[in-house]
């Protein structure tokens, strides 16, 4: 997507060749004409996937998949970083380790918000190591849901997250993808 | 705002005399449809107030919050949840304790994202004792910026937050006001 491209040059900030900043129109100040575009694409890309729900992980998935929800006439349904495990039959949970943080959590969702009939598109900020994004298929399959497709703003296609998705067979559309990086370079896929 | 008080009404589950679950359409499953008219009238109210930049905090006020902004033709700044005191000059911090979860943070702002120049609307789902909005005054303080307004999805009048915001002559438009609740019981301010 052009407009994302085109902003990612513009504002984001290579610091190696792994942390990517785009605290300037994604995850601190948000862009939200560009997020609305977003959400635009990602509905008119997945129309004809059968998306009963869309999902994504708190907080920097929030702004591009409420308007991409919005434009499908979905609800939206935002998974919890919890601290820790609950117990009680309410919640599907998955652990998420994130390596690049050192930081780990129980990706949360209730039950009732979930069911056999849905098929959920997955929509999330960043696909790295694709840890939430596989945190986010064991959490479908415990509640049986099916899979119809995953939207990423950015994909560092260098890492081991796109691989591990297109594995199993899952539809990953990514709007930015990032060949490599280093301290103020950024190569896109071509 | 008659369509928020329906759905309150309709699937909001009042626990005690202060907890109100809103998880279906507002905290864990989000109805775009609803939060898209709520930021329609969010910048409806605040149009004639100058406002530069519509600020709100992780997590759940991000998508009544991104979608009045939307409407405004404005950016939205996410303020964080920070567990520790960052120390450099790059950011504003201001210390929020929740009581009634027991919580406390650092709430967080780069100072990139914010001028003397800048005249902001705050956006959060609740006010209840108001500590996520005195943060939110403190860190407009530290940056001499300007409140212009403040806006809220449901507000609890029988806390002490909107008393705190009136009487330092702050803006406050609540879109559902509770005057009274307790379990299977709420009371709207007529």
């Amino acid at each position: 997507m052009k407009e994302l491209i085109d902003k990612i040059r513009a504002e984001g900030i290579a610091l190696n060749e792994e942390v990517l900043k785009v605290d300037s129109f994604i995850n601190h100040q948000v862009d939200t004409v560009l997020m609305d575009r977003i959400g635009e694409t990602f509905a008119e890309h997945f129309k004809n996937h059968g998306i009963t729900k869309v999902l994504t992980v708190e907080s920097s998935g929030i702004a591009p998949a409420v308007f991409a929800a919005k434009h499908m006439g979905l609800d939206l349904v935002v998974l919890k970083k919890s601290t820790s495990k609950i117990l009680g039959g309410e919640v599907y949970q998955s652990t998420v380790s994130s390596f690049t943080k050192g930081t780990r959590y129980e990706l949360t969702l209730a039950k009732k918000f979930i069911s056999p009939e849905d098929r959920v598109l997955f929509i999330d900020d960043f696909l790295a190591n694709g840890q939430a994004a596989m945190g986010f298929v064991q959490l479908m399959e415990k509640a049986g849901a099916k899979i119809g497709g995953i939207g990423i703003l950015i994909e560092k296609s260098f890492q081991s997250g796109r691989k591990m998705l297109d594995d199993l067979g899952l539809d990953v559309y990514s709007l930015a993808r990032i060949r490599k990086m280093n301290e103020g370079m950024i190569t896109f896929e071509s």
